[in-house]
């Protein structure tokens, strides 16, 4: 089976460009041609390398995201793209600062836990807050105790996700209203500090981060997350000793909206230069860790899916774009500001790709179809089931190219198997070394061999 | 659709082992409970800790083996198995040694580099070998060279796995026969000692070791495997000093071959107890690591899929076996034996499943099965998809039940996404923290399915 494929592949090598027919044998030699570019002369992982090793995490607004930015331009450019440009974007400014405590004393006991704050929380001004904790599972359950129970204390949401979920992805989003409201919801009931258990479905003691969205016109209290952990512990210890008092220090501060841009290469269409396919991920991270899987995978993929085809050759018939948006993270400003200026402009989007579920093994690709582009994509699977791509799922595509959103575009997100990705997810530990290389360049190439059948046929959008 | 299938469960949890039906309703509900079965209590995580922590690599012969028998027969007892018994089993018994030591001058520096023997070589005697090296990549090349060239000399055959190759296992199998013929291939125009890079996909210095096989009548030589960054260099030295000497030392050791045992626990069938399904993985490892992906992970599913069958109260229709092989890696003869007993004994097996590719996620399952039989296989797939089973992969089960194979039984392997497999196979790598809990989770839950299905229906072999 595979060795048919390569002798494809040989032959398309000398070919492509020349020939490029719509025929099942040359779209799979052209796949094959794809895959083995990117797996022998791959340079995703060495870009990935750069980006987590010499420029390290980079929170939107950050001198990093700004260096980033720089070096997404230059590589952009030296994967040969016909042009690159930058797109500004307005993002916030928050920093973490240098200094975050949490812990207590129980029977005489100090105990110094594993916290970090939530992305934005407002900090405690340079002083120790110090309550009692009062530990509950969900929402009904806060507003079941009431203000009397509530006010001046420190509440902890000590909720683990759900391991039964197969999609971990489904199983975070469980959690996700916790970081996004609980402070808020605490802070209606006179709370003055909200700790929450990390979204995580790994039994370790890396604090996860993530955005908080405090809610207008109430109080906003300092947020922090604690490991599983530190909140097994803690939770053990508030069942012996239910007044222990909690000390928190959050440094955190937030500074005035400032410009960045994202960062934007084509290979400009050879016969409807006007039709656009935008791949993308985003080149902001959390402000821990090394934002290797989320999402420095997705920007190297990106860049990678724009060298290989170029490498191989490839003239496509649509302009093709690789978009590295800034600030995913934190307000997805990239996103929304990249639709608006493509509707200003007038650009027809074909198709946009996303890969921001980590590095990992893809087995598909999500999508956001129309019933008529479904079944064409579907009728893509006997070409990518030998490259052990089994499904377009439906639902999902990525969060930065979901502005893009019309009756006509087709969107997809790379679907990977993602049992690790919330082990590492806005944690100290989503590093470069948890990337392995293959898995990486397989989602590159599942990318760029996506790409390759959306330019061909333009998936059309007839309802 | 998850909802639907937890509320089924929740209904079977409680009707389980009464009525036992075989609509898609049915199992469905079995295999939901079974996947909350394992994702909720599951102890296959804690016993790998166990297996790789305190008892820790075993190759067969070795006492850290016969301390895994012990361990793998208690914990089949805590398990709730019917019974548990041991299978004696005749195997080698070989020795690395403490010393190992591969290295050169050249232009004045010393290189020491990462190398290790490779599984059954002969040692030294004590003292160092010194001699050029030769460098090929094929058994082609070397005969091209003859005696003349290759006589007095260490052969180090440096051919990268190919990296194009989705399968890994595929790629594996492209490198498996230098490192099993090589050393006689090389002996025969009388080399002194034999080197191979490692057969590995990944670009580290770990070396690699695993089975050779000198032929009958051919002399012994010592043979070792460099890793991949000790292959480049020495390749790269060897440009620049065609005649430097390479010194190796090995103090490998052969013994008697001793008795072990095959492991066995049953869940003994209610309706047609004589008919027989085995699961296994292989107890034995390398000397090397802690033998966590090869095969601890296999042998703890195995263990999972009795521990929760029996906690969700199944009582199945025929007789269901967890068997820890013994001596997988150095002749099969675990497996061999177990195959011989059961023809002795006229045991009908209707189907065996073996898990030795790895401790990570499940996409579905190898097979080696009749066309009727693949076909029964196929028709489950819709109750497998919602787990991210996607295949039955026709060709290969697993070594150790392979020597099951008759007319009648189906063969069945847990088809893992085996893109890291290669990076950590038979290395010192190959440790409990390579092993996410999840993946191997997903793994013992999707036999244990398997398992559950193949006893419903029987799977007639009907040709």
């Amino acid at each position: 089976m595979r060795k048919i494929v390569y002798t494809l592949a040989l032959i398309a090598g000398n070919q492509v460009g020349i020939a490029q027919g719509n025929s099942a044998t040359t779209d799979s030699a052209m796949i094959a041609s794809i895959y083995n570019e990117v797996m022998l002369h791959g340079e995703c992982y060495e870009n990935l390398r750069y980006l987590c090793k010499s420029i390290g995490h980079r929170l939107a607004g950050s001198e990093s995201a700004a260096k980033a930015i720089t070096w997404g331009k230059t590589t952009l450019e030296k994967s040969s793209a016909d042009n690159v440009f930058l797109m500004p974007v307005e993002v916030p400014h928050w920093t973490r600062g240098a200094y975050e405590y949490g812990g207590y004393t129980t029977k005489g006991q100090q105990k110094e836990i594993a916290l970090t704050a939530l992305g934005g929380s407002v900090g405690t001004d340079g002083k120790q807050i110090a309550a009692e904790v009062i530990e509950v599972k969900s929402f009904d359950e806060l507003k079941a105790l009431g203000e009397e129970k509530v006010r001046g204390k420190i509440v902890f949401f000590n909720k683990a996700l759900d391991a039964t979920l197969i999609n971990t992805g489904a199983a975070y989003g469980g959690g996700y209203p916790i970081r996004g409201q609980g402070p808020s919801e605490a802070a209606k009931l006179g709370a003055v500090a909200c700790l929450i258990r990390s979204l995580t479905l790994a039994d370790d003691n890396y604090p996860h981060t993530g955005a908080t969205n405090y809610e207008k016109d109430v109080q906003r209290i300092p947020a922090a997350a604690l490991s599983a952990v530190a909140s097994r512990q803690l939770s053990e210890d508030l069942k012996n000793d239910p007044t222990l008092q909690f000390n928190l220090q959050l440094s955190c501060e937030a500074f005035e909206r400032t410009m960045q841009a994202n960062v934007i290469a084509e290979i400009r269409g050879t016969e409807f230069p006007n039709e656009y396919i935008t791949v993308g991920g985003h080149l902001d991270s959390w402000d821990i860790g090394e934002g290797a899987h989320d999402d420095g995978t997705g920007i190297v993929q990106s860049i990678e899916m724009i060298r290989a085809l170029k490498a191989i050759g490839y003239k496509p018939k649509r302009t093709i774009r690789a978009v590295l948006f800034i600030n995913e993270e934190f307000g997805n400003d990239g996103g929304e500001t990249y639709a608006r200026i493509c509707k200003e402009n007038g650009l027809v989007h074909v198709a946009a790709l996303e890969s921001d579920g980590g590095g990992f093994t893809p087995v598909g690709f999500n999508c956001d179809l129309s019933d008529t582009q479904f079944e064409i994509a579907q009728s893509w699977l006997p070409l990518l089931e030998p490259y052990n791509l089994f499904r377009f799922r439906r639902g999902g595509s990525g969060v930065d190219i979901r502005p893009l959103k019309d009756d006509r575009i087709a969107l997809f997100g790379l679907n990977v198997d993602g049992q690790r990705y919330f082990d590492y997810h806005h944690t100290n530990n989503d590093r470069f070394e948890n990337v392995n290389k293959r898995e990486l360049e397989l989602g590159a190439a599942a990318m760029s061999a996506l790409v390759y059948l959306l330019d061909q046929t333009g998936i059309p959008t007839q309802k």
